[in-house]
């Protein structure tokens, strides 16, 4: 352990793209798109509670599908091997209703997200952001109190979170994303996202 | 889950005083004294590390008596309770290379702390802040990120962060802590830590 913090991005990187898993477990073609495709977060999520609500889905729907879903193949052993040797933070746009059994299967680490505002029967009226760019936000601020912070995310809404850091690397993106933001490394797996924070560290890790 | 971060002490909170433990192992009286006897911490560990020096005590031998330690009896649970019902934080004034042991047998919480300097064979020559006061800065930069912040400790190291903090609560302190302090509540078991939670958050947590 020490004064480094790893902040990971969580859809798309330790779990699917929750919204993708939505979509195909209900047949809504309309819930594929995600922060890859639509860059502004909130005309996305405004599109997402209005398909919701037109098929009139609940929150205890969403939750049954999630439920279904499990962390990425090797995800659990990475977030253990964070969890040992770094402060690890999971920040994500997601929300803590929908993270909550993802999380779980996770070992439970910290997560920094948003909320969902919902109503009689579980229907989601609204979301309610936390903080606007609350990634970046969370990587100053641990800066700020003396850590050095290494991240890794996949998507638009992880690259002012990638630049803040000591270390930013994209995690499997999408060839636009990493086409658009040439300077941050690479990782196409876990055993390589480790090195690059191995690499970084000032102590000497153990290998994944 | 929710927008509630909960920031706990560590040492007489979560686990025993490390160098009281240190002090019964070894048989050296002199390191007795607690940020509980000296509210001046640089003081205190200038003592601590002229007596280890003075008796040829390695980190490895402090790490070795650190290691007949556990959690306080419950602590384990209510640190699994935390972790599956806010987003939990350890903020401590000991050093990473002394509490990995403990922070293991807790499940690998989130730990802000601060670093050792040591030499050849494992000599402590130095300790390093990793910023003063860093209890109250690191829930300051919570609330920065809109979190509501829940904390508690027993100790005068505490008393700013539980200043701070949305709801501030003293966990067994000294009858001399209190007094100073007579504004702050004490809890005097989990139990009742964990309804002083409950009733701060906004959310229905099952009980401890």
């Amino acid at each position: 352990m020490a004064m480094e913090v790893a902040c990971l991005d969580l859809e798309g990187v330790l779990v699917p793209e929750v919204w993708i898993g939505v979509a195909e477990r209900t047949g809504l073609a309309e819930l594929r798109l995600t922060t890859r495709d639509i860059s502004d977060y909130d005309e996305l999520m405004r599109h997402r509670l209005r398909v919701l609500d037109q098929h009139g889905l609940t929150l205890g729907d969403i939750q049954a599908v999630i439920a279904q879903m499990a962390p990425l193949p090797g995800a659990v052993e990475f977030a253990d091997w964070l969890k040992r040797h770094f402060q690890f933070i999971v920040l994500s746009d997601t929300f803590y209703d929908f993270a909550a059994g993802l999380m779980a299967a996770l070992g439970q680490p910290v997560l920094f997200c948003h909320d969902l505002v919902t109503g009689d029967g579980g229907r989601i009226f609204d979301y309610r952001l936390r903080l606007a760019n609350q990634k970046q936000a969370a990587v100053a601020a641990f800066q700020g109190l003396n850590f050095a912070v290494f991240a890794a995310g996949d998507s638009y809404n992880d690259t002012a979170m990638l630049g803040q850091a000591d270390l930013g690397v994209l995690f499997r993106p999408p060839a636009k994303v990493a086409a658009e933001f040439p300077r941050l490394p690479v990782a196409e797996d876990y055993a390589a996202l480790a090195e690059f924070f191995r690499a970084a560290s000032s102590r000497a890790i153990p290998a994944l």
